[in-house]
């Protein structure tokens, strides 16, 4: 009795979760494990499951799927797209969607675990399988460590990972070395004076410094950052004002920098830092701005011998055309995490979401940027085939890659 | 058994309630008029009261309060702070404090129509008093017109109301002609795209924009508008985003714009409407942004022999040097409604609600703008008194002034 | 033997000079002053010209008329049209024009000299004409009076003076009080670190600085000022780089402020000094900006009880609607020197410029600011008559009034 | 009697010429030239020199030169310092310096030269060099082949040149594929209209109209351009208004674009040109801004083979660490021109000036962007040795790795 796993997919695209909200998600996981025979914890970091196959004596490889959605109206007009809402850290109610994929990559594993387990005659070792919470907020990987899940489960000879992206379905991208950028996530509080919105020389308006702070906070990469240097500064969200008559005492912007490694996290953080406080100066503001951390992404560097190998086993697999050099993408993660603190080489890939037609279409255009749908969009969803079989190919072939053979 | 007035006051700071939300306000002014034994008619115009005495042959007299709250988190300090939590009209919890005063005004009334009352040998003629809800939203006083309130209560001969200001506690200030501010209230809402925050090359980013179009809206005011000419473009709100690593994919203000006149008005509204359509050209906006006039406030306008009564009548009870000529405010009211409507002459003014030796140490200090909470600020708070008794008394002479003497 | 006036103008208008090099308008008028028997000094203040006419007993009138033109590029298309060429303070070769109707001045004045000579039974009294250099540079009052004005000419009594201005011709504009704003010229230099303009990173660009604090200024007016509070902040020139693909070193600002009185000055100045330096520390400089007073002039500020006599004698003379109160003007002036040191009352009038049918055509259509061309404007033109006339008739009227009649 | 190439150098590099002024280099060269025995003709592409040694059968090998200097005021403190001055195209007086390097390319191709000529023995085959005309205008090098410089001189089989980088000295820079930037320089026009500083209204400010454009211009790269990719928006000259009361009638900015290549540069342009439309939109601009193109200059793209060939020369010559991969610059070059045109292979290298204890130590600090001073900037200085003698032995190891083998 095989998995229906486009029905599951669908089943987790239509009841997304937020960070550490995963319980739902967790609940199918823990059932389609029981089903087939899987050993697993869960609570493993609040919300997620770790679960292992010992097959006899061999490498320990291990495979990490994220859970968590992101708070994201969707608009893709499917069928089974998300109408739920959830509630924000803040306490917030908002719109959840998977419009991350984290439906996706749960949904693969759960096929590539049903696969090694029907094939368990053919390789030995053990397979560790980690579902993650809370990707989205940083949070989850460092969560599952500080719960044990590296003591608690067989140390990893190799931790592996993917990511669906919009490349053309059947596609995987993979290259040594920096495959995702270091982030930071800042929350950034400017500070005014509140007071009537017909009296603004009584104020001290911080809607106007936050404004002049983002302009500002734009010639950080246009003017600082050497132009062949990679680095982002984005301003993900404002928050500021009830009412449009009462000028409000504070503002509050929430960052997102990206670049590849500590040398420019460094750099980058000092020049933001300094635009913030000095145009809270320029608006004579009396109280100084807080600038917290939310969370800190190191960069997702690939093994360079773990990448050659599994590169190698994909075109072997699935043909030279089929694996392309994705260059360094500028999102982050956290999956390096278990790589660091177990000292284990990591290997993490994307593979293709994009119906292949359409995607091929938009490259002869000139308009994959405004036609494709990007990860975070409201409009991204991946193409139900080849994407899902692919994802959990692409988990077994890298898995076996490292795995013992048992013909051997 | 005389209203206690200070502890009235002080119920009503500690249960400030929003815009046509004031329903327990209601329910004490309702108490308290049937204490004196005045007619009167809840829910006119959804949560106001109308009452009426009626006292022999004479003049209508009108006199006006307004009830609502702000939606502002208190940070006075006073005992009897406010701590109450209200829903604003987008559905969100939010803090809710009597920024204004509005509750001042109300207890001066009660204060008023008691003394009134108590003194009907003294005088003749009629006293309407309209308890107005949600002036805030610019709403309450033709909410009540709508309901009828011209036509079943007597039409008036004058309007009269007041208003508490960072003004020194015993001080009147009143002038002929353009008293208050013409005013708009504007939603704005910017459309990008939305995506991943670290692709933002992908999307087109609604925060950037907001953030160009409020720097630039100042230059209406600094470049566009004779210096010599009032003119007030605040953008008291900006909401946008929901997580620092999604760009999304808009971005709402609230404006609140204000001038002396129609003319005026209609040169600041082009020339918002114009920076707001630019700046979203200049982001490649796909969507046009969009405009809409959540209200429009006419200037409140005080007839010239009206005024010259009261201003009179003033400087004989309190002494020349308490009645000041405060200029022109960029504040907007709704109260003139009722006198546009009616054909009535209006007359509105200020009383001051600032400790004295304060005021005058801040004056001296040339601080009053930084040390003085004006109204709206989450710092605003009358000193109790002489500020509760002028409110009364300065209602009961402009009262009198027009009604007709029992011993004439 | 009368002086053809229109063809003085046209010569002084086509032989534009700028500040304190008006060496052939001084000789026009030495020649002019010579035809008519008057008695004057060359040279007082280095290009102006002093002129006194004594004719007995009575008060002492003071009469001063500006002569210098402006860096400006004349557009009016006139067949009088200025083409020529200047060299400014900072030695670069600049277009001239009489863009501020200084040639109108020097042109009624002598108009007025010639009537009060040849009416010399009528009136005693003393009239001294200063011929001031250098208006635009806020310098050539305090030249004039450096270098001796008032005490080697008789002291006035009263100082007298008029500009033209964009009102219809015909009509004057006067009042009692604050005429005319006090202003600052200042000059801020921003100090970034030149380079290659490929390297944006290797700099501190010095462009990106002054744009951030220009956009920054407007807040000051905008945000920072009571709008009921007359503020302009200015920045007429800047200058930076010589070549696209060099970052220069350096940008200078020239900025002129605009105010009431010395408060607001002072408030003024001190916002601004706060936004340049914020800026330069958002850009992270090494090196301070510099802000250096070009100019500093004080407020004009017209005596009540002498407006109020010339007020009436313009009524008389040119009827009641002729005289109008034009309000304060942004504009500034530095007449107000030889009242201010003399202690002598002053009173500075505007007389229209425009033609009346032209002015009333615009103010229907409600596009004054945009069709009638303002002091300062390449398309700014008096016509001729009756503004030549009218500036003649101003000054005789005027200066009769403060002279003693023979005949009484 | 050997060139005293020190000399040469110090002699240049006081008499700085700007492009198409190179008068007095020219005669420099052309009596080194002679005095070499060297064949050679003057006024191409107007001051432009060719020149050509011919040593029997064998590849024709370009060599390329350039000879201009910039408008930049030198603070280098050096004894030979420039002082200095030129009239730019606009005629305009400017300081001017070989802010770039040329002097120091032209002494190195005459020791080349001096080289090749001693050695002619050794070697067989044609040289041809060409002593450049304003490659800062982009526009030398089309002059020179519009003056036919490819078909009145042997046709080259390969094109070589080189450039004095921030680079230690001692080391050589070169890679395969796109070596610099493609980049255009763009005037661009703001148009507001005039008039006096102290009434804005009246105007419409060119000079805000100009700050806005360039803080929106840093979206751009910041938001509109794949943070992987390469791009550089750089304003390197603006020029507004010659008085702090006059608002001018129009700015001028001059800019400097850069890209990798084709594609990239037709989305910037686009972008840019939407940004400067849609900000004069926001002034309510009545006249549309002009962007003028003032040249635009192709990706120098070093070909494959003979890249690797040079490559291996230089290694061999110099050892391994000599020679560095030094990335795409986003300068840019008109060089490829000659490569382009006649459709031979293009090798254009950088090498090092810089003091390498001075370069290492900064390396160590973190502080090259500050401390190491770049092309272009005022305090350029390259080394004079071993820069000088490194700069002769690159042409020379080159133009011999091409040139046929006489001993062979």
């Amino acid at each position: 009795m095989a998995l229906d796993l486009e029905a599951i997919y669908v089943d987790l695209h239509r009841h997304p979760e937020l960070s550490f909200q995963e319980t739902r998600t967790a609940g199918v996981i823990a059932q389609r494990l029981g089903e087939l025979g899987i050993e697993f914890e869960e609570g493993v970091g609040r919300t997620g499951i770790a679960a292992v196959i010992r097959n006899g004596t061999g490498p320990v490889v291990w495979l990490r799927a994220d859970m968590d959605a992101l708070p994201v109206p969707e608009q893709t007009g499917l069928d089974y797209a998300s109408t739920a809402r959830g509630t924000d850290p803040a306490g917030n109610e908002v719109p959840v969607m998977h419009a991350c994929g984290h439906d996706m990559h749960v949904t693969a594993m759960l096929g590539a675990l049903e696969r090694l387990v029907a094939t368990k005659d053919e390789w030995t070792g053990t397979i560790v399988t980690v579902f993650q919470p809370a990707e989205e907020y940083g949070a989850g990987a460092q969560a599952m460590i500080a719960d044990g899940v590296l003591d608690r489960f067989p140390t990893p000879d190799v931790v592996l990972g993917q990511h669906v992206t919009p490349l053309p379905s059947g596609t995987v991208g993979v290259r040594p070395g920096t495959q995702m950028a270091a982030s930071d996530g800042l929350t950034v509080t400017l500070f005014g004076r509140g007071g009537h919105g017909s009296r603004p020389h009584s104020t001290i308006d911080p809607i106007v410094m936050a404004a002049a702070t983002i302009m500002r906070l734009q010639t950080v990469v246009s003017r600082e950052i050497d132009p062949r240097d990679v680095a982002v500064v984005t301003v993900g969200s404002i928050h500021a004002g009830l009412k449009n008559n009462i000028i409000p005492a504070e503002a509050k912007l929430e960052l997102s920098l990206r670049y590849p490694d500590e040398t420019a996290r460094e750099r980058v953080l000092e020049k933001v830092e300094r635009v913030v406080r000095a145009e809270a100066a320029a608006s004579g503001a009396v109280k100084q701005p807080t600038i917290v951390t939310d969370h800190t992404l190191p960069p997702t560097i690939n093994d360079v011998d773990a990448t050659a190998r599994i590169t190698a086993a994909f075109r072997r697999e699935f043909g030279e055309g089929a694996v392309v050099d994705p260059g360094m993408f500028t999102g982050s993660e956290d999956v390096s995490w278990f790589a660091r603190e177990s000292g284990a080489p990591l290997v993490y890939w994307f593979w293709g979401g994009v119906d292949p037609q359409k995607y091929a279409d938009a490259a002869a255009a000139g308009t994959i940027e405004r036609d494709i749908p990007t990860n975070h969009s409201p409009f991204f969803a991946p193409v139900l085939q080849p994407t899902l079989n692919r994802g959990v190919e692409n988990l077994v072939v890298a898995a076996r890659e490292f795995l013992a053979d048992a013909s051997a």
